[in-house]
Formats: structure tokens, sequence, C-alpha cells
């Protein structure tokens, strides 16, 4: 069997346009709101267009200890130019969680695959 | 055929939980990014478990005079209470339009059904 | 408020391309897996092109009497031409019910909007 | 930053109940129509209930010497008891490539996380 984890790419989001910027707090507390933004392009815009753009990103949380990451919400950006409307490849949402741990995102290109980032959160 | 519309509920979002609330600017210019915020339960929560939540919201503008309207997003909030992790039905995000028209939003909830609201928005 | 009922368009699928054609048994059995059959262009073919192209298609069903539809599933055909790669607008799945009620199909195309189609089933 | 791919599981299907099953033919000729069948549980089941089911089923298509994945489909699967509907995590589609390639399923349950599996195509 192969694995799509060899596509999954990374890198800084300053300087390639495809890794997903995740901003979070550093610190929160347990079972509050938590604002989460997440977004391709912070830097450097990526194309909007009907051949190229960017089609979803989804948010995981992986709570410190635990053994599976748990998908938190997943976002599609569905308008690129029909009519004359477009999407930004960008969420700001919000969660709640009760331990610190790892909030990741993944996103997809449509012509440039899979990419993904992590942010760690300290809940106090 | 029987159609879906028979089960668009709408209402007023301070009286009814469900409503999906869109907040957008009155007006905006043509081609410049325009913040929408869509959520639910802005005034009175909806309940957030496995047994009861918001799974979506979509987001689609018509353009004045237009035949169709384009789906601008779709946002799923996939966590409710995996791990002990919630994701707020909340979306905000941006799009680009060139023309005045009406902003759409559709919900779901996994007891309650398909909920609906609009906004009219003027491009300068 | 303006309502999406107004874009909820349907007709004959053997003569209306966009219409979602459902096939599912006239008749089934409360608890047993009952195939679904969705697609879009059974008669005539649906463009699949970056630039024209059918999007999703959900299944809803609504159980006679019930208050509400339920979401069956949503199904996303996101290859159209990336690499010359295509999805067709077709999925087969499976449901398990256990009262008679209608299955409903909503569709999307990215430049003529939403569709619509219901089918009746019999539990017995 | 951490990545993802420490969470991507695979195994046996028929040992382990979360691998997605891949069932497509092993040729098929360039521009016609490949029927892909993907699902949770062809051996052993899965639970789907609203505590515990299969969310989600993403297939993605690698042309040889491609640099990067494209994504065919996004298959989610919503109904896990809401009025007595369930809907089972398989989907039957079709796509057309011209060139070999592998084909990848990734799949989520809420909650035992991210699950993959991978099947060669030969195109003649
Ligand atoms: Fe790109
Ligand atoms: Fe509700
Ligand atoms: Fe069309
Ligand atoms: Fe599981």
């Amino acid at each position: 069997m192969k694995s799509l984890s060899q596509f999954l790419q990374s890198g800084d989001w300053k300087g390639e346009k495809h890794v997903p910027v995740i901003h979070i707090p550093q610190k929160a507390k347990a079972g509050e709101d938590i604002e989460i933004k997440v977004l391709i392009g912070e830097e450097i815009g990526h194309p909007n267009t009907l051949e190229h753009h960017i089609s979803w990103i989804k948010v995981f949380f992986h709570p410190e200890g635990a053994k599976f990451p748990i998908e938190v919400g997943n976002y599609n950006y569905t308008a690129h130019g029909e009519g004359e409307v477009f999407n930004e490849p960008l969420t700001v949402t919000k969660m709640k969680v009760n331990k610190s741990g790892t909030v990741y995102a993944l996103s997809y290109c449509n012509i440039h695959g899979l990419w993904e980032n992590s942010a760690e959160l300290v809940i106090e």
C-alpha cells in the first residue's frame, strides 16, 4: 500500500503561498470559546480562478495524549469566478476544548494538492 | 414531484434559534473584500451535542438580475463532543462580487432540518 | 426575507439534463439495506469541465408524518479535468429506514444553480 | 511543525474494520468510465450511531509521474440514526482518467480518526 502522507506538503507560509496559516491564542481556558482563524495566502496571495483555486481547508484538534485527532470543521470555498463571485480561502470560527493539544489545518489546491500546518494550544 | 421548498423554514433569529444570522456590510465596493459572518444562535444558543447539533451552513449569492444563485461557500461544523471538542456553528469569511444582490444562508440541524435567511448587499 | 425556494428548479430529467435522477426500489423492508442511486445526466449528459460542472448532490429522506427531512448523504464531485481526471456526478449508496417516506435529491451546477427531484419509498 | 501523517492509519481491511476498501478494475481504457467502489466495513461492520460512525470518505487519484494527487470526490455519510435513518459508508461512483496511477481512499471515523488505503490502476 502507498500512503497519502507522501503528499502532505508543508513549509513556511511566509514563503510558500499554499501553506495554511493558523491563528489561535497561545493560551486559553478549558470550555471557553477559542477563536481559530485559518487561511491561505496571508503573505502571498493564491490564485482564485476556475482553473486554479483553494477548494477547502479542514481543521483538526489533537488533544495531548489522545490516540486520534478530532475533525473540528471543514470549510469549502466554492465560488471561483462564477457570476464574478469569489470566496476567499479564509475561515474564522470558534471551538471549545478542555485540554492542551495541537491544531492542524489541511488544505487542498486543485492543482498543487494537499498542504498542512499545525499550531500548539495551551489550556490553563 | 414533491419539493424541498416546503421544508425551508425561516423566522426571526432573535426568537427562533435555528435561523441563520447573516452579518454583512450594507454597502461595499465592486471587487473588494466583503466580510460575511454567518452563524446560528447569536441570541439564543443552539445545542451542540452528538444527538443534536448544527451540521453545516451554506452561503449563496444571487447577483441582481441573474437567473441562478452562486454557492459562495459551505461550512461543516464537525466536532460535537468527540474528545470534548466542539466547533461552534459560526464562520467569518470573505467574498468579492461586482454587483448588488442578495446573500442567502442555508443551514441544517440534524434534528430540526433546513433553515434559511437572506440579506441585501448594495455594491456602489 | 427572500427564500431560496424560488431557485429550486425541477422538471423531467429525460428532457432537462440538470434534474437529479433517483433510482430506488418502490418497496423495501424496514431496517434492511436500500440501494439509492442518484445521478445527473442519465439521458442527456451534462458538461464536466472546470468552467461548468455538477459540484454536488445531497440526498434527504422525509419519513411520512415527520416534521423535518433528514440529510442522508452529501456527495461532492471534485475532479473536473485537473490532471485529466473527471468524477462523474453519480453516487450509489445504501440507507436503512423504518418507515415509508420520500427521498429527495438536491444538486448544484456551478453555472445553472440548484435542482431537485423526489421519489416515493414504501416500507412494508 | 507536527504532521497529520502520523495519524494516517492503515492495515488489512479484512482484519481492521476502519480501513477503506477500494474496488476498481485492474485495467481500464483511457477516457472511459471506470467504476470505483469505496466502503468501510466490507468484512467487519463498523458501528453507525450518533456516538460513533464513519463521517466521510475522500477519493484521490495520483497519475503516474505527477507531482500532486487530484481529489476525485468527497462523500459524506450524514444520517446516523436521526429519525431512524442510517446512511451506510459506501459510495459507488465513476471517473475518467487517461494515465495509469494510484487510487487513494481516506476516511474519518468520528472516534478513531483517519484511515487510508490505495489501489493501483493500469490504463491500457
Ligand atoms: Fe495552487
Ligand atoms: Fe435543532
Ligand atoms: Fe449546468
Ligand atoms: Fe470507529
